[in-house]
C-alpha cells in the first residue's frame, strides 16, 4: 500500500498527473458484460482504496467490485451504497473469513497498512480466494514466505501490485533498454521520496517502523529498489547503504528518513538509489548507457509521467498513452485468474524486493556494510509479456 | 583541461549547446581599448585551445591574445599568423622560461594534459606571471601544494578555470538554494561522464593514469565533485565509491571506468555522483530539497545548459543567457589581477577537488572502504561574488 503520496503536494510542485478513473483511448473497448467480469473484495478502506481503487473499477473490463470488508462500518455502508452493492457484501475484520461463502468474490485486494498484508492475503487464501496485494508484500522476509506458501497450499494466485510494471512509461522503457539502440546500461540512478506529514493517518503508520516495515523505503524507496531491478533486468549482487536521519523529527522515531544505496549488478552497472520521507516529491530516475540514456521524470506517478530518450538519432520524448493503473492491474489479475494472462508479478517478486530493503536496512544498522545479495533469485523482466497496455503513439 | 569532452558524441545525442565565440547579449559591451586588456600567453594547443580558448578572447572584454606555447611550431606559426600575433610571441617548452622577459604577456593560462600542469604553473609564476590552470589542477596533492606555494612566494595570482562557477546556470542554482525557498537541500545527485575513445589523441592521455591524474573521474567526475560542494555550500566529511571497470577493454588499462560514490555532508545531505569514460555524454545534476527540487540537465555544457526549479510554486525553467564561457573565466582572471574581482577559485580550490578525487580513488582501491575527508578545509560558495554574468531573464 504504498501509492498514496500525497497527491496535493505533488500538485502543487507542478508534478501532479491524471487523476484516476480517466479511462485511456480504446482501454474500456473491451468491456466484458458485467456478469462475466471476476468480483473483487476490497480490504482497508484508506486513502488508496476510496482514492484509485474504488473508482479504478469503473475502467475495468474484466473485474468489478464486489464486496468491501472495513473496521468503520458507517464508512463500508455508505460507499456501498454509492457503488450500489448489497448489504450483504459489506464485511470487517471479525467475520472476514466469511467471504469464503461469497461466490461474487473471486479476487481479494489486500489495501491495509503493510503490517496486516500477511494476516489478511493468508486468510484469504484459505478462503480459497486469490489475492492481488499492495507493496510492500509485507513487512518482513518470514511473512513473504508464508504468504508464497499459502497461495501454493491453497492453489490460489498470488499477485504483488507493481503497478509500474502494467505501465506505458515502464513498460517502453523497458523496451527501449532491451532493443540495445543504447548499448549497455551502465547505471542507473532512482530517486523516489516525498515529503511526509505525521498528521496525516496514512503516513503515521508509514513512519512507525512496526506497521510499514521501513518508513520511506517501504514506501516510495521499493519504487527505485524494483525499477533498477526490472530496467537491467537482473538481480543485484552486492548492495551497501548510508543514511541520514535527524532523530529529533518526529517523523523519524523509528524509521529512517533519507536512505542513499548502491546496487552492484553482474553485467558490470551500477545501481543508486535514494529515498526520502522529507524532500520534495520524486519518482524518478536516470539510465546511462553506452550510446544513449533514457529520463524518466516523472517515472512512476499515478499519470502525467515523461520519459525522454535520447540516442544516436536524437532526443525523443515518447508520446505515453495516459492509462488508469489501477484498472490496469486489476483487469490483469483477472486475466490471471482465468488464464489468460501470465502472473507477471507473483509473490516471489515482492519476496525479493522485501530482501533487497531488509538488506539496505541491515547495511545502514551495520554502519554502511556491503551485503551479498547474490542469493540464487532471478527473474526475468520481458515487457512483450504484457500485452494490452497501449504503446506510445 | 578538462572540457574537450566529444562534442560530436553530444550533439549526436542532441545535447550539444552553442558555439563557443557565440556573445551573450551585453558581454562585450564593456569593452576595454585593447592597449588596456591584458595579455595571455595559452600554453598547450590542443583541442582545448583551439576550440575555445583561443577563439573565446573575441569575446573578451578584459584580455587578450598576446602569446602562444607550443611544442608544434608549424602549427604554433599558422595559428599566430591567423591571430595577428608576431612571431616574437611564440614559445616551446625549451624556451618557455623567457616569457619573464616579454611585458605583453601578465598572465598564462595552463590548457596542458594534467601532468604537465604543476611544472609550467610553477614555471610561469616563477617568470612572474599569474597563472589561470586548467582542471583537474594537477594529477597529484603534492603538485597542487607546490603550486599554491610558488604563488605565494612570486605574489602572483593563480586562479583555476572552474568555469562551472563563472557561469549562468550554475550561479542561478546557487542562489535558488541558498534563497531558502526550496527547504534545506537533502540530496544532491551529480552524473558527469562520457564515451571515450582510445584513438583520439586528447583522449589518449586521459585514459593514462600518469598523464591524466584519473581517467574519467579527473575529467568529467571532477565536475560533480565540484559542483556538490557549490550546491550545498559545503565540504563532505566521508567519502566511499565503488568502479565497475571492464580491463579488457584496451581503454582501461591504468584508469577507473565508472565510478560512484557517495558524499556524507555536516548538513545531513548525502551527495551522489558517478562519472564515466563509457556512457553516453552528460552533465547533470538533481538537488531534492524539502520543498522543492532542482534539476540541471545539461547542467555543465559549454551552452544550452537547461534548469528546472520546482517549489511550490510551481515549475520554471530559467531562461538562461548564452555567454562565452571562456571569455567569462579570462576576463574574470585579468579582472583579478587589476584588483577589481576576487580571486573566486584558488589553488586551495583545485587542492580540495584533488584531494577528494584521490580519497574516492582511495576508497576504489580499498574495496569501497569509507574515507574520512574532514581535513579542515572550508570554502564560502557565495553566487553574489560573480559580478558580472547576466542572470536569467
Amino acid at each position: 500500500m504504498t501509492d498514496s503520496f500525497s497527491r496535493r503536494g505533488l500538485i502543487q510542485l507542478g508534478l501532479g498527473g491524471a487523476a484516476a478513473g480517466v479511462l485511456a483511448p480504446g482501454q474500456a473497448g473491451a468491456q466484458r458484460p458485467d456478469s462475466e467480469k471476476l468480483g473483487f473484495a476490497v480490504v482497508g478502506l484508506g486513502k488508496l482504496a476510496l482514492g484509485q481503487i474504488v473508482p479504478g473499477f469503473l475502467n475495468c473490463s474484466s473485474a468489478k467490485l464486489a464486496a468491501l470488508v472495513s473496521g468503520h462500518p458507517d464508512k463500508a455502508r455508505a460507499l456501498a451504497a454509492a457503488q450500489g452493492l448489497p448489504v450483504d457484501a459489506i464485511y470487517d475484520y471479525g467475520n472476514f473469513d466469511r467471504i469464503a461463502h461469497n461466490p461474487r468474490i473471486q479476487i481479494v485486494y489486500i489495501a491495509l497498512p503493510n503490517f496486516l498484508h500477511a494476516e489478511y492475503t493468508i486468510r484469504a487464501l484459505k478462503a480459497g480466494k486469490h489475492v492481488l496485494c499492495e507493496k510492500p508484500m509485507a513487512t518482513s522476509i518470514a511473512d513473504c514466505e508464508a504468504m508464497i506458501a499459502a497461495a501454493k497450499a491453497a492453489d490460489r494466485r498470488l499477485m504483488i501490485a507493481y503497478r509500474c510494471q502494467y505501465e506505458p512509461l515502464n513498460l517502453e522503457a523497458m523496451r527501449r533498454l532491451r532493443s540495445g539502440a543504447l548499448g549497455r546500461p551502465r547505471l542507473v540512478v532512482t530517486d523516489m521520496g516525498r515529503q511526509s506529514d505525521l498528521a496525516e493517518p496514512s503516513d503515521a503508520w508509514r513512519l512507525d517502523m512496526a506497521k510499514s516495515g521501513g518508513g520511506a523505503l517501504a514506501d516510495m524507496g521499493i519504487y527505485g529498489v524494483n525499477a533498477s531491478r526490472y530496467l537491467l533486468n537482473e538481480e543485484p549482487v552486492e548492495v551497501r547503504a548510508w543514511a541520514q536521519t535527524n532523530r529529533s523529527d518526529p517523523r523519524f522515531r523509528t524509521t529512517e528518513d533519507l536512505i542513499s544505496w548502491q546496487f552492484r549488478f553482474p553485467s558490470g552497472a551500477i545501481g543508486e538509489g535514494s529515498t526520502s520521507f522529507s524532500y520534495a516529491g520524486t519518482m524518478a530516475y536516470r539510465v546511462l548507457c553506452e550510446h544513449g540514456r533514457l529520463v524518466a521524470d516523472p517515472g512512476a506517478f499515478y499519470g502525467g509521467n515523461r520519459l525522454t530518450v535520447e540516442g544516436t538519432a536524437g532526443e525523443r520524448q515518447p508520446k505515453l498513452p495516459e492509462i488508469d493503473q489501477f484498472a490496469r492491474e486489476m483487469d490483469w489479475m483477472a486475466d490471471v485468474v482465468r488464464g489468460k494472462a501470465p502472473l507477471v508479478s507473483p509473490g516471489e517478486e515482492g519476496l525479493q524486493d522485501m530482501r533487497l530493503m531488509r538488506a539496505i536496512l541491515d547495511s545502514v544498522a551495520r554502519g554502511g556494510a556491503t551485503i551479498r545479495t547474490d542469493w540464487g533469485y532471478r527473474r526475468a523482466f520481458d515487457p512483450a509479456a504484457v500485452v494490452g497496455v497501449p504503446a506510445p503513439a
